[in-house]
């Protein structure tokens, strides 16, 4: 473990050894009366309880000299200052500078500009300035893009549906390549009032083109080929090539080598965003993320939220073996929560070279999984209370709620519940246990991070928060957290199996797809 | 391991050695010119190729000579006779009784008069004989219900849109607390034509008793309180209380002790997917878990793909310490299938004790995650391919698609990429691997289940399977796969919890939750 100095590795193994042998909660709880004190950080908007972990004030210290070796201060700077590099692509990796307000971070004038377009052009689409070809208002937006540019849209979109501008156009998401998903998004819409915004990079993404293609075709129907532009915009760092596809210049927004798709929200991809809750709340957006930046630049490691959660999710996987990871959001608007972070944790840290392109000797990034509160509890929560399988768990708690605040308190109360059981096991309720089907050991891990309520801020604060996460995770790790080669292969190999299934040779010896091969063609059509 | 023989034991460690040591999937494809035939087992409406997994004949027979240890053929026969006792709460577990069309099949008139009375209910929505309180056809229906009641029929409903009777109304479901979840069910329909058919064995299922509460109240906005039951439904086996709910008895429908809440899709709480579908097409549902029910019940074990499927699950997580498990649908009609399955695996096989109550040392069940390919290429498969992390991997691949088979096309090239990716990694397309952030690795054991297309039939085979996988596992674990004992403390601790946040007392000094309670009674109105 090259990364880890030879003492650090021997007394965190040490440290773990203790935490298996010697520690429970239970026990921390009843030995310390300020156990909960001690491990909770504050940001503005977020609180991070993790006084439920295995971890004790000696883990905590030997992960933080850690982390000071790792220089993580520095790098959180360098990280702010676009010094830090995505070095296998040889980019910078800014996408804080998107939410800053400091008119020395790089590229400043760019991204106000940009965020200056977005908004007039979702001003002119609320208030019916910008028509369709009909000279009517744009009542739907189709949001097509995939992976990076359609996860963090999707979510905040549904997340804040208490924060729709009221005569903002509906907005829908188209992704998959799947038909399905296509004719899902398309057939109950009209075009005559439906605006396409394409959200590609390249824009030679597989799936974003095929469906670009689609909507097009489908507002062909109604739309004469001179008009059809109204009915179109993109984002992208390809503009030649969108305009090729009959874009207006000035219906194309720009993205940047130096944003990486996951960390994109706060660009142009969120235009679609931008439009559904007002240029207004979207700053907000900008603004509670901001609110996080300055914590994790300015707070001290030991009572910082994202480096805290960094450090538990490296000692977990590292040190207890606990190499799955799961969110669980009691908060029913932060549905598409869990799939977002899928990308943004898994596909940032799941690496096994460092960025010395070394072997990396440590455990990377873990699965992500999870699910919203209180359903999860009739689902899977079975095995976290019972199963022989671990995995670490962070629970997402609103204290209040937009919808109803007086039913909200079931949410409180089940999530305490939930943790409790978590914690204490039958002895929450039971000293002796019976030793059947119906104990439960407890001593589960988890931490509890919790809010006001869900707002266009706090939804900001917290995706910023786990993004630094990640970035705190990637240095511990000494990996990049920016690139994703291992997608590219597939890109590759799907161009072979395409020609395969379009023009079948005969039986490639080399092939472990005959039988596949050979049924699909019998239902080609 | 005392469920496992000494020898057994001893052989299948010395296996995994050797697959570790010296097994690479590559090599098996290239020393054996059969491996894709060998390892693929097909039912009428799946075929299993397994062929990509760490497997070879040695693993399978010992496998398989353990499975014969354990009498998987007897327990098998035993389920389908009713004969196999959920023993911790001494049920039987027959809901396969519910699609078999064998007379002698235990339960059998009364199944079928349910099934009747559900079909005759379901026309007379679909045909206006059953109509709203102003005469008016139903057009939404609000399916209530959480955990077994609510994921099977909103995976199905979903994934058989292509299906959907074209007279029969909209089905909504509404499953969380969360307040937010009945705003967005509710806010958008007219009590006026819309059914609530409320969904719960007990009938004090805390979420579903709540969630039925707001949506009465929301209708007797519009309907008097004389004509409220004809906008009511209820599934559940004590009709007492629904009766006293407010709902007619002729629009009760039962559920049994013999049939768990995440095997009841088939019952009577699949009353909603009946309507949406119509009884014919819930008829074939039936029909295609028939057909499972004999392969699983006449195919002998090694060409047996529920129990393949289990086999793999139990060598991973004992042997290989793949601890979790992801499921990709390359059908974006199963979007809600992962979910489904996280209940129905989780719930069944996250145990610690055996079924006489003894601690179990072996793992148990595995985390089971997941999403829809393509979409999950541009989000986790970064980790799959070069993360540290190591997962066992199904996927789901139709071979053809009801919504434009030319453009599905894409999903099968996509599918096999992945597929080639994994298990052959950079030397796919490269002899010399580069050793650098681009290499991959391979050697990443994963399965292919395809099928036609998503029809009633192929569905009702595929949730069969897995039904059956998770009875053939806990055989094989010697585990009672039917209670959900972890689930009840936190219920009872909901209830401390809800009185604490209702009424806080003085500081109580034995909470772990001090902060968190505070901060939620500055929000508390």
């Amino acid at each position: 473990m090259a990364i880890i100095p030879p003492q650090t590795h021997t007394n965190l193994t040490k440290l773990s050894q203790n935490i298996k042998d010697a520690f429970t909660i239970e026990n921390a709880f009843e030995s310390s009366p300020i156990r909960e004190r001690q491990f909770t950080a504050s940001s503005k908007h977020l609180t991070l309880d993790y006084s439920k972990e295995l971890i004790d004030k000696h883990v905590i210290d030997e992960l933080l000299s850690f982390a000071e070796h790792r220089k993580l201060n520095y790098k959180i700077q360098h990280l702010f200052e676009g010094a830090y590099l995505n070095l296998s692509e040889a980019r910078q990796a800014l996408h804080s500078a998107l939410r800053s307000s400091d008119i020395h971070t790089p590229h400043f004038k760019l991204i106000q500009n940009t965020l200056n377009k977005m908004s007039a052009f979702a001003w002119s689409i609320i208030n019916g300035n910008r028509l369709s070809h009909t000279q009517k208002k744009i009542k739907h937006i189709i949001h097509v893009g995939v992976g990076g540019s359609d996860l963090g849209p999707k979510m905040a979109t549904f997340a804040l549906k208490h924060y729709l501008h009221p005569n903002a156009p509906e907005i829908h998401f188209l992704s998959n390549i799947d038909p399905n998903d296509a004719n899902q998004a398309l057939d109950q819409l009209n075009p005559d009032h439906t605006l396409i915004i394409i959200c590609s990079k390249t824009f030679t993404t597989l799936e974003t083109l095929e469906n670009a293609n689609l909507a097009r075709k489908w507002l062909s129907s109604r739309v004469s080929s001179d008009k059809i532009h109204l009915h179109l915009a993109a984002v992208t760092s390809s503009p030649e090539k969108a305009i090729e596809f009959g874009i207006d210049e000035e219906s194309i927004f720009p993205m940047w080598d130096w944003v990486g798709g996951r960390f994109s929200l706060w660009s142009a991809i969120g235009l679609s965003l931008m439009i559904g809750i007002g240029p207004d709340n979207f700053q907000l957006l900008l603004s509670g993320a901001r609110d996080m930046d300055n914590h994790f630049k300015t707070t001290p490691l030991d009572q910082n939220i994202p480096v805290i959660m960094a450090l538990k999710a490296f000692w977990y996987s590292n040190y207890l073996h606990l190499n799955a990871h799961s969110i669980i959001a009691y908060d029913s608007l932060l549905e598409y929560f869990p799939n977002f972070l899928q990308q943004l944790d898994m596909e940032s840290l799941g690496k096994s070279v460092d960025i010395n392109n070394n072997p990396i000797q440590l455990s990377t990034g873990q699965v992500i999984w999870g699910g919203v509160g209180t359903n999860s509890q009739h689902s899977f929560h079975q095995l976290l209370h019972q199963g022989t399988v671990k995995s670490s768990i962070e629970f997402l708690l609103p204290l209040t709620s937009d919808a109803n605040p007086a039913q909200h308190k079931w949410m409180i109360a089940n999530c305490l519940a939930q943790s409790e059981t978590l914690a204490l096991g039958t002895k929450a309720i039971n000293e002796t246990m019976s030793n059947d089907c119906t104990s439960i050991e407890g001593n589960k891990p988890h931490s509890i991070i919790f809010y006001e309520k869900m707002t266009p801020e706090i939804l900001g604060s917290l995706i910023a928060c786990y993004e630094h996460k990640v970035f705190a995770h990637s240095v511990l790790l000494n990996i990049n957290p920016f690139d994703q080669w291992g997608v590219e292969l597939g890109k590759q190999l799907c161009k072979k199996y395409i020609q395969q299934v379009d023009q079948p040779t005969p039986k490639d010896k080399s092939t472990m797809y005959n039988n596949i091969l050979n049924q699909y063609l019998k239902y080609k059509k």
